[in-house]
Parts: structure tokens; C-alpha cells; sequence
């Protein structure tokens, strides 16, 4: 386990978050990668009050930041990208192979992700709004019509690109995990199939274990795990 | 200006658009790349319905989808970063300067784009659906609020990083056109003001000029201009 409190990498995550959140917090994507790359990386916990310069490390004062040395930034695609270059496990090296992987990365933030999370929000963060349950409809065909095709492209492959698996599955697996929470894979079971074939992932387990090791470790009293 | 019908780079365009969306396509942040690096490229033309393999190329049947001799992807922030990587005027060559630049390409699609998005779509596209009217101050206020974390961050300074314009101001100034369209810069002059700046650049006018000189001429008839 390269949780290491020496280590020039550091990533921020939070000490804690409600059930429903667990596992999906966005410093998976990066104790992912670091797993995958094998690269000895600190944990810098946040509480749900972060401290008041926070901001200028991560001006949207969510996590995960990043840091190396001298090196600082945040986004969790941009910090995974940083990642794979050091790492050919992430990131090919060929210009076709490379800027595949980072389109992908692209792909899943921009033109998939928005629209999960649009419709997943509907029945969970907004169930009690009238607007949200008449939204419902069209949030759930957009998104259902974007997951679909990414399992058109996918089609019978391992991995988005073929037999390697890349930062670009990386990103896309943990939007689909939020998929999965708000039910969406189910026209869809390549989709399923492949997400459960990156959560099978060594390098995942780890990282899944190591954040909800800590959501244990600093879970508030009364709260129901 | 860069546009060569024999240019080893290609970027596919849609032929038009209705005024709305003008201006907003995203085919414009590569072509606007394209003019600050200085590359000869082509544009190639599509119709509202595409060909039907196009999809093999572009796996959400959107454009832009790029081509540089064999290398061949898509997504917008993937394409001004490749473009970025053979020229210094968009990415800065310290990993500093460089996973800053890329965090805010990021930043644009994933953290503020989004929220912008959602809101606009309210009072045009969904402008007659009775729950757009009752989400509109929940979007309204998500948006504001990562407009203003941007606004914060930016404060006084030319760009985002300082004096020195890069990719992450390219990709945020697209975005904020979106936001300016739905009227949601009145807040934050600061970002208004940015916006204007990055407008003002000449590689920004001749691409926005290409693009809609194409619209000009595709025209359908009987459509206001």
C-alpha cells in the first residue's frame, strides 16, 4: 500500500461524507491512478469545513488537490494526467495511444458525466422537489442516450481502446459508478460488465479500501455507517 | 489565415446552426487554437445529419473531431491540449505552468461548464417546460456560484495564471460566452472584462469569423440570419 506519509505526492480528501457518497468522492480517481502507477503518495485530510485558504490551492474548495513536490494543481482529470505521464501503466506513449486516453479522460468528464450526474441528482439531492420529479423524464433519456454510446464504442471490448486499459477507462469507470448508484446501467450491460472489470482492479480495491478507511476511522457519532 | 484544403491537420464543423447556437459550437475552440499556434488546417463540413460511420470517428456524433495525418480523436479540451503540446503560445512547457493550464482546461468542462450550461438551457432550449421555470433558481444560484469562484480566483490579473495566456483561458472563455449569453456575468465583472480580453485577441476573431462565415454561406433559405 503506497500510502506513504513521507511521500512527495500528496493528494486532499475528506474525513468523512454521508453514506451515499462514499466511494464516489473524486480523490478515488487519483489514489486510483497512484495505485496503478505504484507511486508512493500522503493523504492530507479535510474536514466538511475546510480551512479558509483552501480556496487558493483548489478554487472551487473541493477535493481532491494535488501537489509534488513544488508542483500544485487540482482537478482530478488534469492531476490523473500528470500522473500517467510519469506512469506508461495510465498513459501510452504513441501520440494516437496517448491523446485516445486523454479524450476519453475528456469524454467522461464533459460529455457523460454531466449527464449522470444531472439525472442521478433528481432522486436523490433534489427527491423532495416537484420540478425534479417532471425533470425526471428528459434527464434520465439524455443521459441513458450518452451511455449508450460509449457502450456502442465499447462494443465487446476490455477496455475503451481495445486490450489496454488506460487513464481514459480510469475517468470513465468512476462516472459510471455513479451511473450504477442512480440505476442506469441496466440497457446497458457491457457497460456494467466493464466497470465491474475495473473495479476488480488491484489498484482500485486499494484505493476504494483506503478512502472508506477513513470515512470508518472519522465517521461522527450517531451516525449510521 | 491558417485554413488550407491541404493541411496535414483537419477539424470537422457543422455546415450551420440556427443563431442561438452560433458562435457557441464548439468546433471554435479548436479553430481558435489552431490560430494562436499558427497551423495550417481544413475544416471539414457536416450536415444536421451526419454520415453514418461518422460516429466510428466521433463517438457522440458531435463535432469537433480532429485529425493530424494518422492520429485521429476527439473532444475539444483533448484537442486544444494536442495542439498545445507542439506550441508553447497555448501550454506552457514547466510542469507548473503546464498542469495549470490543463487543470483549468478541466475546470472550464467539468467544474464550471456544467453548472453554466444547465442554467442557459432553462430560458432558451426548455424555455417552455413548466419545471425549467422552478429549477431556474437552484440552477441559477449553482451557476453564480462557480462563476464566482472563478471570479475570485482570477481577481485582478490578465489571466487565470497571471500575464501569460494558455489553453485554461482559451477553454474558460469559450465557457463564459455560454454564460454571457444566459446573462449570468452581471455579477462578476472581473470575469466580463476577461472574457472581452480574450475576444479581443486577433486569433479569436479570425476564428470566430471562419466559423461563421461558413454559417453564412450554409445558410438555409428562408432562415433570419
Amino acid at each position: 500500500m503506497p500510502i506513504n506519509p513521507n511521500a512527495a505526492m500528496e493528494v486532499t480528501a475528506l474525513a468523512w461524507v454521508p453514506p451515499l457518497a462514499q466511494g464516489l468522492v473524486k480523490d478515488l480517481r487519483v489514489r486510483w491512478a497512484l495505485e496503478e502507477a505504484g507511486f508512493d503518495y500522503r493523504v492530507r485530510l479535510l474536514g466538511g469545513e475546510r480551512p479558509s485558504d483552501y480556496v487558493k490551492e483548489q478554487a472551487f474548495d473541493q477535493v481532491p488537490s494535488f501537489r509534488d513536490g513544488a508542483v500544485q494543481f487540482f482537478e482530478s482529470g488534469a492531476i490523473v494526467q500528470y500522473i500517467g505521464e510519469k506512469s506508461e501503466a495510465l498513459l501510452p506513449r504513441d501520440p494516437q495511444g496517448k491523446y485516445r486516453a486523454i479524450q476519453w479522460s475528456y469524454a467522461a468528464v464533459n460529455s457523460v458525466e454531466p449527464a449522470v450526474q444531472n439525472r442521478v441528482l433528481l432522486d436523490s439531492f433534489y427527491a423532495d422537489e416537484e420540478w425534479a420529479k417532471l425533470y425526471t423524464p428528459t434527464a434520465d433519456q439524455f443521459a441513458r442516450l450518452r451511455l449508450k454510446r460509449v457502450s456502442d464504442r465499447l462494443a465487446g471490448n476490455l477496455w475503451l481502446e481495445g486490450d489496454r486499459f488506460t487513464m481514459g477507462d480510469l475517468m470513465m469507470i468512476t462516472v459510471l459508478r455513479l451511473a450504477d448508484c442512480g440505476g442506469l446501467l441496466g440497457d446497458t450491460p457491457n457497460l456494467a460488465e466493464y466497470m465491474e472489470r475495473g473495479q476488480a482492479r488491484p489498484a482500485f480495491q486499494t484505493a476504494l479500501d483506503d478512502q472508506l478507511a477513513t470515512y470508518r476511522v472519522n465517521e461522527p457519532k450517531g451516525e449510521a455507517a
